[in-house]
């Protein structure tokens, strides 16, 4: 049987004026997509036509809500109140979601953006305020989440579909926490050193932590960036590396 | 029989810190509920109490979309491209949807906002872009127009539902155009005065206009104000003479 | 010789369409003015109207800069980089100075509001971030300190000028720290008991911490809140036994 | 003597996670910039940055306020009422002059940006508004004008400062309109066509109009857009025709 892995990707960020990504070349290489809801970034316009070329190349239309600080990408932590994140939350995926009826497609998944995400690592009042949100409105509607992170826990622990994701960039500690930005070697860059780590992780259920040790994992989606030159090309190696081995680039709802 | 007319009111206006309006106390009267949807005011929270206690009263939803202008409460006329104004009506319904969705209410009109609305008067591309991004989502979903106003020649053209709208405290033209608030006599402002005014459009179809000229008028609904201590003592005055009449306040879609 | 205390009141909060508090009252009972400068509230035409009022009634003008956050009122934390907290303090500053140039009045101090205010309490990197802020465009411009604060000691420290200010109605701790809100009796609401405890404070250098000890107290300024009728009503109180006590309400700057 | 021409560029543009323009590189051509105060673009972090570099490479600096609309990036007409507007142009100006202070440089001149601009061609309260700003605040800070429009005429006729602005890369009409964007030809992308014509305008004070009549200019500084490669190539070669020609790139402030 044929292996299968989910490439997703953060998209229609841009606003108003301002371009962000290559959106319409990396739509191309990927099964999934988060589509920014207007609060960090995204606006009306962007996100008709995100989900418009996400239908047109069967690419799975995700939520990724996060704070409302466009002047920070929603990259930096907020201290918002419970029942303002829930509605905050709420808000963005409706947003999205009449994109969605309109272009006659079904909401895939969520996906917390930045901050917001991050916090719910190691937050459980994040986790269960992001959790409480999609159930209060979606409750069959997936939620992509970091293994081991404390949005994972609470999904597990209220019955709440989820999808594990790994970062195919990013390297990891033995407990499955990313290195730090800030710390050497955080970042991987060379294209065919992914390629072949997701290949490994795909096919044998193996990553090296950063500290050399092997550790199993069981990503089910694979996070890519794509907005700079050299981010297009080393989604472009790792695709080609993924169907050389046999494995096929595909949403795991499809 | 017994006559029946609707109250509509704008609510959920109120943005973070910011209150505006007496909406806990006005919604007891009225019978539809235009939602402001974050754009000219309003925010998440603020839409989903909204909603809730809308329900609570079975009070009708409608969307109340605005040009994105906080600053100016969407009061002010603004040239937004035919594709990016489509796209923020379509943004602002999906939004407020979400809320309905999850008070299990189903939406039952569309009120466009401000200048938004007056610039739909007279302004034809502005009512062809309203109805449009209405079509494009919510295809049976009833609008609010004026008598005469492009917004009403367009929904009628293009076959799509509407109520007519006729404003309680507002004299008018015999043409059916509002006398412009900076002209004198433009607001009525004596409770009784209104409140007969709207018995005998609901009993008579008739209304004098501000030249004194008896017109016809065939209102479905009728907007009242509810921001001011001075307004809901109105609505109350009004929402009491109309019962006194055998008139029913209620929504047109119950 | 007369004592005097200087009382400062935040103001200039309304955005837009949005009222907030009652400025033109409130000004006529204070000597300081804290002005938002339209990130956490506040917007052009309020903050010209406030500097203006401020004149008329000879009140100190000071600039009272916030987080990015409308929607948070400024109150929420946000990890904003030292670089983009400094010039975002900057521009805000200069936004408020050139009103003051329009009206031909020096500014006379800065006061962080809301969380940017809590958290230079006990972060040191904000309160060195905030102080380098004013340093770099206004070094002889004073900043209100709360006593003990990690603001007051970066102050001192970095011999920038400074008034340290009491909070008139909160209670506070032995070492000055203020009772959380979220505690009892952390509010002190009776306008007489208040208006004692400031003159007791102001003549005698004496307060009674919430544990009931007597601690020594500095305070230069005294913060008093405006925005409700109730703290009209407190300021009212507060000035007339002041003055009853042969206290005069003065800036310290004068 | 030696002929000398400023060139001007709108700068400072980006905002938060969003950038715009190649500054760093266009700076080095050009002698004056117009900075973006925040409100259609541009943010604190980007305004430090630009007057520093500004004055780095010896570039006067003017300020270039818009309307209050990111989304559109100020190029949308919106109808803001005097008052209001009014505030907007000091609070911007008043941003934009402490980091000039900062930086011990003084303010060269404003520059409205985009549909302020525009509107001010033809309608007059507009124009009025503008120079009342400048007027309450820095009465002596010129102001960039197009040939013939309605704030060339108001600040004339105020006895307001200012300089004819002239666009290197637009056709214009015989009265010294500019030719709509819309209409052929009205965009001129040869870089020595456009290099030569301004030589020619410097040198004889002629251009030709698009009907090909000849028609006397006397611009005193010259608009240049850099915020494409192309752009950036254009400038160049402005540049170093107009020095082959004998002609300085120059402030006319200098």
């Amino acid at each position: 049987m044929k292996k299968t892995i989910d490439l997703n990707c953060d998209m229609g960020e841009s606003f108003g004026n301002y371009k962000l990504g290559n959106d319409d070349e990396v739509i191309k290489y990927i099964s999934s997509v988060n589509v920014a809801c207007g609060f960090h970034g995204g606006d009306p316009n962007t996100m008709d036509h995100t989900v418009k070329i996400a239908k047109e190349y069967g690419v799975g239309v995700g939520a990724h809500p996060g704070f409302p600080d466009l002047a920070g990408f929603g990259r930096r932590n907020m201290d918002i109140p419970r029942e303002e994140l829930i509605n905050l939350i709420i808000y963005q995926i409706g947003a999205l979601d009449i994109f969605c009826q309109k272009y006659n497609v079904k909401m895939q998944h969520v996906k917390p953006h930045g901050s917001m995400n991050n916090m719910a690592d190691s937050n459980e009042q994040m986790a269960i305020n992001i959790v409480d949100a999609i159930q209060s409105v979606k409750p069959d509607l997936p939620i992509f989440v970091k293994p081991n992170s404390e949005l994972h826990r609470i999904s597990e622990k209220k019955g709440h579909p989820y999808k594990l994701e790994i970062f195919a960039d990013r390297a990891y500690h033995k407990d499955f926490s990313l290195v730090s930005r800030k710390e050497e070697g955080a970042i991987i860059s060379d294209p065919n050193f992914v390629a072949d780590r997701i290949v490994r992780m795909v096919t044998k259920g193996k990553v090296n932590a950063i500290s050399g040790e092997e550790i199993e994992v069981n990503g089910e989606t694979i996070c890519v960036h794509g907005d700079t030159p050299t981010a297009l090309e080393m989604i472009k190696v790792i695709k080609k590396r993924l169907e050389g081995a046999g494995i096929e680039v595909k949403s795991p709802f499809v």
